[in-house]
């Protein structure tokens, strides 16, 4: 029987000032979708790991599945496909985890069908498995996970996702600590109108910073990443934000933010040895109040999600 | 007696949906003021032309003249000069009108005193010419007037310009109705709380027109050339805004909108036939309904105010 296992990255959305709009993608964690074509003529999910037994095991809700069936449906073919879902990282951490299991998933089945998709083509399928994990069909972390790279999306109806340069030699911290912030909540308690003038702040940082990774210069994606309009509101929601933020800035990060909804939280950094520190400091400061953290130094990931 | 000449450009403040952060430079119209030192130790108002007999004669209240004061007052010199103002452009125009009055002031009274300041020292000071014009010491106008080119205004306090890269054979069609709308009832019209769901509609285009011009992709500036705050309620000031937009995106212009607050209009095209095209067929529509219009077809200012 045909078979195929795909990785797909972790993914760091809304970048600070970004929101919505923008993601990257990190060498790892990630997850690992292995697909097997069958005579059945349904697909099954028979295998998950990694979850701590979290993840629905019903093939329609887990989105691993549930995307396959999507996409087939979408191609207009009936296929037997066994599905097996290892989780490599932590679910609602913030870190693109529903995202990193569809994008590998629809890669995989799509690779599986003799690539009748291209991965732009992917997206939406990608998009109605994020409205299945967190009912909203948002693009900034599947849009990193499948093409790679640092990727805005200008629009998400119709999706134009514009995969954007990034300099060479930097490198993210992810720090996440143990604390349950479901994306849904995340999004709740943001407020629904703002004001013009905090507005213009935040599009003059978001032109900052793409101008800035669009032309090599870093100081400025530094002295851009700001969010004065969301970051106040869910730092609440993430213990000792602000003391992690002052203590990776000292360390020399570039900036430091929240990581899509939370609680992971990330710092971009131009030296692996600055990235290595915050790595260990900020789970230090976090322990002092028995919060447990684990901490990844990661690289851009500028391929996407693979075939292994 | 020392004197010099300077001139300063027309600019496209806003660009669309770079509301407050975003301007460039043209490389006509504009604004020349020549300045002759003596020995009164005041600063004096001898010549204004091309204004219409409009603009005020008191040289504490002329911008032209009032800049070169606060300029001689802030690098704490006592100088006698002689102010004489040339205006090539229509006032309350919305093409930064008092922003090339004031850089061509500065540009001038710098180099007469030795050029003390630099060009981005010389900002904060053409930023209080704005807010004497017009209430509002923004930025928008006057950055790309001094330093040519499309300009980013990260921040306007403290202000951080960014000269962004600008792709080649651009070409920009200003059409300037002869309606009068005044730069403080225009920005009084706007409302003051948006929706957090239309600010990222925002942000994505902006951060596409910025990407665009970064990575010289036409394409994505003109789809990025979207404004769906602003222009909707600025565009009831000015006739046959929605007519004159269609007409020009069927003529082939990348992208269509209101040059800063208005009533001037501008196209942006990458064919300077199709620039002329515009030029005579808007003002042509405004003329069915008895509304005169005078028309420029113009490249982008690089290089920005300029010692004559």
């Amino acid at each position: 029987m045909k078979s195929v296992k795909a990785f797909a990255p972790a993914t760091v959305a809304n970048m600070v000032c970004g929101y919505d709009i923008l993601g990257f993608a990190v060498n790892e964690p990630g997850d690992t979708v292995e697909l097997i074509l069958n005579d059945s003529g349904v697909v099954t999910l028979d295998h998950i790991s990694g979850d701590g037994g979290l993840l629905p095991k019903d093939a329609q809700k887990n989105i691993a599945s549930a995307v396959v069936m999507q996409y087939l449906s979408g191609i207009g073919k009936s296929q037997g496909v066994s599905v097996k879902l290892y989780k490599g990282m932590p679910l609602n951490s913030g870190m693109g985890s529903s995202s990193a299991s569809s994008v590998a998933a629809l890669l995989a089945i799509n690779h599986l069908m003799g690539e009748p998709l291209s991965r732009v083509q992917l997206l939406p399928f990608a998009m109605e498995g994020e409205r299945l994990a967190c009912g909203s069909a948002h693009a900034d972390n599947v849009a990193p996970a499948l093409l790679g790279g640092l990727v805005l999306v200008r629009s998400s109806n119709p999706v134009d996702p514009i995969k954007l340069p990034v300099p060479e030699g930097l490198f993210c911290t992810l720090v996440h600590p143990h604390v349950d912030v479901p994306t849904s909540e995340s999004r709740r308690i943001l407020k629904e109108r703002i004001a013009v003038r905090d507005a213009i702040t935040q599009w003059g940082n978001v032109a900052g910073m793409v101008a800035g990774f669009c032309t090599n210069n870093k100081a400025l994606i530094g002295r851009s990443m700001e969010d004065i309009i969301f970051e106040p509101i869910r730092a609440m929601l993430i213990p000792q934000f602000y003391e992690m933020k002052q203590k990776a800035l000292e360390l020399g990060a570039l900036g430091f933010g929240i990581s899509g909804s939370g609680p992971t939280i990330f710092a971009l950094t131009e030296d692996k040895l600055v990235a290595e520190k915050i790595a260990k400091a900020l789970p230090d400061i976090l322990s002092v109040n028995n919060t447990h953290a684990d901490s990844h130094v990661c690289t851009i990931n500028t391929t996407g999600a693979a075939i292994l």
